[in-house]
């Protein structure tokens, strides 16, 4: 087959379109003949030796990927050869096959074609897990999505609204805030223009944000400690802005409110197979009732994932940017 | 009535034995004969003049008490004139008399005299409420208290043995140490000569602390953060060692790991009403069963306060001090 490889850690062209040996599914997993697969930020980290695959991963880029079940690894039961499927995975989604653990696949969705649904697994399970599993938002409540036009931000906003909430989005451009507003968000703020602490603090009565799911890690800390409301939980996923930030403890106490970080891809078997049954079903009904639809900015052909790669490099996109197998 | 007053914040000396007028209990409120109070660092904070009674509180310091229902506010049942209780207070335990939401209201546990029972409400709350109904500490994981011979410290070791957890301890001398070992501490620091990132880390086999009991903030933010094991919790409850601290989210997020930071006494009636019934459904049956016992450093004449203030200001205590009434 053929896959997206690094020989050489470096820029968007140091990914490499090459005829590797096909994968082979062990115990429990299931082979996929891939149609699409998408670009996520850990990819472009792992493009520059900065995001090492973990242990046992497939060594080429890709978290998530949509195609048809090719074969059954042993001890695998539920899903047959020529199933629809979309999948999360801890790499290799770069690829025109992959193997993939049995507790990692999604069923297209349906109405959705196979290859809008590469655009889900790494968006619902990221969103999931982190705003309605850890940080437990609430009908009523108020999330802040900082980056609310990207893939994740796209989607947090879709599912929050759907579970009757109250969303406020950063992004930094006119056109980015007006399709999260399409989307339902209800509270549109700038960031290059404007102080989200205090738009939050207006849009709240002075309240503060219940949750919120954050991308920037350091340089946003403390102006996210300084926006939550009383029982607050900032979700941290991502360190764009940097890893130590200056953390305000009596803030956080004042607040009786919690931190945490975490990352899909390092969790275990088990705890990736918990969040997909649940985002299969949570999530899937609100994609078959319509509430909740993928976001794609736009679908390139794999072998010219370097493109993707400097649209997120440049944060020119808007929700998901696909990569199609010839 | 007589009760300790701050006239003007200061030292120890500041606490003066004054007589005040008698409370009047509220709708929901029963009016307490206080046998006994004890010395929380929180009311050397508002001695100091740096830590304020929430609003609606008394003027007077003191978070808990022991003593016997004097009489029932509009509203209250449940209890009766006479009744040997316990209560979380949100001030106004240093007095001969205080009114009490009746859900802050806990029997004496059967076998300890009314006296002891001043030394629980704070310590029992306190531990539950954060390393169980936050932190969620289960059987078999490991927990790290910091200064584990204080009040809440002794506290904590007795009530995750009960539950079939590990208990490492640090504190500053070999006889607190030998004193939570008594309590059943498994792993005994002692922090002025041992680094406590090491030595868990090696009692742990490299894992690291499930869940942490941490009452330093800013001074042990980025030590406590190394010592987490993956899916850790850190439960911040006090800064002793100061409020801005430097935060590694890196760390966290590698470790999938959550911060929180509470405080008993700022939260709202019905959150303090919640902990409460929970101690008492959780922690009065291992009162009841020997399994958990208070520690009591010494008990003082509620006029000499300032004594009990001076115990705590140089850390020369094991376990709680009480303040009795004439």
């Amino acid at each position: 087959m053929y896959a997206i490889t690094i020989p050489e850690p470096g820029g968007p062209e140091a990914l490499v379109w090459a005829e590797v040996p096909d994968p082979v599914p062990a115990e429990g997993e299931v082979l996929v003949d891939v149609v699409a697969s998408a670009v996520n930020r850990a990819d472009l980290l792992q493009r520059q030796g900065l995001y090492s695959p973990p242990p046992g991963a497939s060594p080429y880029p890709g978290l998530e990927c949509s195609g048809r079940i090719a074969a059954l690894g042993p001890g695998v039961s539920g899903w047959a050869v020529g199933d629809e499927v979309c999948a999360l995975l801890s790499g290799g989604g770069y690829a025109e096959k992959v193997a993939v653990p049995a507790g990692q696949l999604l069923p297209v969705p349906d109405g959705l074609d196979v290859r809008k649904a590469a655009a889900l697994p790494e968006v619902t399970c990221t969103v999931w897990s982190n705003v309605f599993m850890v940080a437990h938002l609430r009908p009523g409540e108020t999330l802040l999505v900082h980056g609310g036009s990207s893939g994740i931000g796209t989607m947090a906003v879709q599912l929050a609204k759907a579970v009757g909430a109250r969303v406020a989005v950063t992004a930094g451009t006119k056109e980015k805030l007006e399709r999260c507003a399409e989307l339902g968000a209800d509270v549109l703020i700038n960031y290059r223009e404007q102080d989200f602490v205090e738009e939050i603090r207006q849009a709240t009565a002075g309240a503060g944000a219940d949750v919120i799911l954050d991308n920037m890690g350091a340089k946003y800390l403390d102006r996210n400690v300084q926006s939550l409301a009383v029982n607050g939980r900032l979700a941290i996923i991502g360190l764009q802005g940097g890893v130590k930030g200056e953390l305000n403890i009596n803030t956080l106490l004042r607040k009786q409110a919690a931190i945490t970080a975490t990352s899909l891809r390092a969790r275990p078997l088990g705890e990736k197979a918990a969040i997909v049954a649940a985002v299969r079903e949570h999530v899937w009904p609100l994609m078959a009732s319509g509430h909740v639809r993928p976001v794609i900015d736009r679908e390139l052909p794999m072998s010219e994932a370097a493109m993707g790669h400097r649209l997120l490099d440049e944060s020119g996109h808007i929700g998901k940017v696909l990569l199609l197998t010839p």
